[in-house]
């Protein structure tokens, strides 16, 4: 079969949780390292859906969404295959533990964040900082 | 070959041009109606690229993107398979001319826009014209 070649949708959720703090995870699987909490978007799922799914499913933690924030599709975010990821700004309260794909998952102050942050997820976590701080958001 | 199904990843560009007037396409293949230009994002092509080429192809105008409004999911949105579009804000000067997918395109004033408004497009355009207006962004 000769299917059309597209990207890949995927999801992530940026979890902000009290003491402004945010929580990450860290990857089970290569490229490893630490990542927000994300994954594939299923057939038939809307991408609300598909975020609040990976978040349980990486974290434990049920999050509230509280907006979605951007689309990020460069086709070099991702170094197996083209993924688009459309963010969504989240919050919880709870302690974060890790599951599926997460070998770990915790929370961390926003100038204090680990290392190394796989995929573009600095330069989204950047983002999604200075639009907490500012109220900006990327331009196209 | 079972390769796992994902949505399908589209653009969409919503085109602002003189006078408060926004660019709308008569499409040439069902479903047939009116609609939002754009279409299918390739392989290795990012969003913004997609949304520009689209809006090209299809009105023959060189847009300039404003921004990226919001990402668009429902699974019953397109009643041929499960697409996720990213939607654009976009300006140009000009006449729209169709291309393309399109056999028509043509701008509108927003309290005067035609019908059938296929896809879930409608609704897209009330969330820009409410965005607009007020700034008000959909909320998850």
């Amino acid at each position: 079969m000769t299917a059309f070649r597209n990207p890949v949708p995927t999801v992530d959720a940026v979890i902000l949780v009290p003491d402004d703090r945010v929580v990450l995870v860290h990857r089970k699987h290569p490229p490893l390292g630490w990542a927000i909490p994300g994954g594939f978007v299923d057939e038939g799922e809307p991408l609300e859906a598909a975020a609040t799914r990976e978040a349980a499913e990486e974290t434990g933690l049920a999050v509230t969404l509280l907006e979605q924030f951007h689309s990020y599709s460069d086709p070099a975010r991702d170094p197996r295959r083209h993924t688009i990821s459309t963010v969504f700004l989240a919050s919880a309260s709870g302690e974060p533990r890790g599951g599926d794909d997460a070998a770990e998952a915790r929370s961390f102050a926003w100038d204090a964040l680990p290392s190394p942050i796989v995929f573009d997820h600095r330069e989204i976590l950047a983002d999604v900082r200075r639009y907490l701080l500012t109220g900006a958001r990327r331009r196209p």
